[in-house]
């Protein structure tokens, strides 16, 4: 799979609203490589990036994996994602809420399907020493992500250190170490 | 991509009532090879077939082609469809509703994605000489699927045949053929 | 049943932005008549014609029917369809989705109404030797329609011959002649 | 127009659970003539009664008025509405909510089309010696229904009358007069 | 409880268009004492006054009891209520659509929660000496308010005599006398 | 402020089937002290503990602060919140999603109401010496809740270390420390 760009093509607002491009070229081409990403790049297109999919209630994204990359603990706030893994092999779970904070994982080969239910938190790991991709549908135009570690920590402005010491019951000292890393 | 099935994993109803497998074999494994499809098979998961499903919105299929296997003219009542590229290329289309009728076609190259409007008419085909496949979320548990020719031609019992001239305009002798093939 | 037009007062978007009229001539006044639809007459009210209808989730349609006169098969994308006759006798009909493609059909008279279901391929016919008037209502305020045939034949530009070939199982010679009809 | 039943057929929750009936007769037919509606007649289908509308998201209702008969002041706590007159003439009206309480009215002749948003109160007259009809469907498959008169002064148990006295400012001794026509 | 003003901060519509307003004064203070309310004060926050409210489908109400002060019979087309006493005591019932009208009555007490279904009639009525404050939040950004009073006798224009006489079964004296309050 | 229990009254699903309690004694009253939470209390009501608020679309919390108490960072990932503070000061925040990860914090003084938006990350703290009490209602009869910190180090079983640690990018002996913790 050596492209590692996405096209999207053929939206139209309802059917009236016309925005389909009539070359062969990509619409656009997002790759926002993370630096503080350990691994993984997601290549998202929802509706703000493209008009068309305003009213239709459906967003799609790529994920790239290095050899043991992780897309770290985060969540969609408003959205269910459904996941294939279409290179590689991923280790995929997420929690459940209150009261039962319930993991489910699994490992998940080529072809394989996983669903994240809307706002709960997860995560996917590639376990091994060749790259993966995965493709993700979300049911929301505009799910939002939420990364738990760049919220906690690397918020603007900070949360105060007292908050994130009683959230997490860690000591001050490691708390503000983890927000320098953010 | 040699595994033909697909394996869904780690649904649950909202956070309480769990449905997940505990071991590494697929949950299910639905191959529905349809002998009028002419040259493609859809694979689809929806709630009715995994009760997870239920409350999560979102569904998903697995589309193979032959070479130059079709996926022909059809719709989803309940929800709107974006489809990627996963071997080989496509062309797809989609018509807009009345008054316009407007046909909007791609080339679809591995890695592309593209949107179909909910309840639109629209088909893939698989243009190359090798396979093809491609994966599609539908932001709806219980999408539907209608094809148009067999709602046509092919429903228990059949449409009226003078229905069916005055809808496409064509000899009765003609529909009678059509009605014959499915 | 002399008036051919449809009236529609009243409206208003929330309660603060009125688009009433105040006099007691009709807001608008369709009336579309299509060449090729065979013997019948559909008459739309819908948001975009009325920004009123804009947050109400409903619309309506008033169909009149020549004497054999037929609404062919057509589907709604987004929105079920109450129809109740206001004039003469219809035959009324519409196929469920795959994998069971059933036809429901029932014969309906002055007074008697019928629901097709959101997105299913639907038809009326008036049997009689005289005209018939139906009112139909639908919960969206933006239901679309799309007409099987004019889709499939008449879309602009026309859908490739081998696509059409493969949907309905017709000879390439029958389709060409079909698309020339629209 | 004789036939004073409404017949509703055809009805399936999604395309999976039939309930249609085989044969001509009515599926049922409700008329509920209340003693206490002053000229008017109102008959309503919804899910509560025909449990194919269950996933339907529509209903209906006829209306049938004496001369000079109101169908009194109303709202549909769950729906918008979609009123045509089918025979004779109607004055229909209604009121936006706070803080305009806005009367909105007009007389609609036999065909017209009217819209009464979800919630708000409002109410039919026909001003003619003749009898009338009007034919509604509502956006929802339990829209409910409130009467202003029978929900002050008719529920079980009555209201307390220093409620009432407070709400409409009139003497105790009006209110209790009130509450003994319900 | 000397605060008699609602203070709103902290929305923002989406994550994207911010209107937070930065320093510690009130972003707005509506208090709109209503001379016919009889003893009650409603003020009210929702998506109108408060653009940030537009995506979050919830909104809030504080209202004031002078000692025997009633919030009169109404409505809310467009949101459920939860209510929630937070000084003194209050006495508060709704009454079920059509056709049973019953009416649910109940004594809360401070820190005691009570339902009011979306679209039902209801009333709160302080039955002490003292006064009482309770909190709502309804689940709509716009749910409306129609006091039944106001609709029936204060509307502009009036809603017409023979109307009002046939919906309460009073007397025409006794109607334009109630009208003459509003 | 001394009833520390929250009662419920007068639910009823839809104005058919009917919950209600008829005497005066609390439905049910539910105070879950959590040993983990760091100075507050959090007694929800929701859909699951009360059938009746199946259908309406809403729900509520109270929230009991100790001096100083914190509830710390976590998010509903089904429904906005609408928060008022009854008693006391509170110091309230919360994080929006990616890319921008804004911090808006907000010093709330009894009377004030603040909101929430569904699935964002907040936290609220009482700043003084004295107790607090706030009042919380969501837009939705099972919201959900879900604590950062419970997810992240508390599930059943445990998240994988090496996750943790590219989460938050700490290392590996704090993240154990922080399992112990929970």
């Amino acid at each position: 799979m050596a492209s590692h760009h996405i096209v999207l093509f053929g939206l139209l607002a309802l059917s009236f609203s016309l925005v389909l491009a009539t070359d062969n070229n990509p619409l656009f081409d997002i790759c926002v490589p993370d630096p503080k990403s350990p691994g993984s790049k997601v290549t998202l297109l929802n509706a703000q990036q493209i008009p068309g999919l305003n009213s239709l209630g459906i967003s799609f994204a790529r994920i790239d994996f290095q050899p043991g990359g992780i897309n770290p603990l985060h969540l969609h706030p408003r959205g269910s994602e459904i996941l294939t893994v279409i290179e590689g092999t991923l280790e995929v779970g997420f929690v459940t809420s209150s009261p039962d904070y319930r993991l489910f994982t699994k490992v998940l080969q080529k072809g394989d399907v996983f669903v994240f239910p809307a706002g709960l938190v997860h995560y996917q790991k590639n376990p091994e020493h060749v790259p993966a991709v995965a493709y993700a549908s979300l049911n929301s135009q505009n799910p939002g992500s939420i990364l738990l570690a760049n919220t906690a920590f690397g918020s603007t402005p900070k949360i105060n250190t007292d908050i994130l010491v009683k959230t997490f019951l860690l000591d001050k000292k490691v708390i503000r170490h983890g927000q320098q890393k953010f």
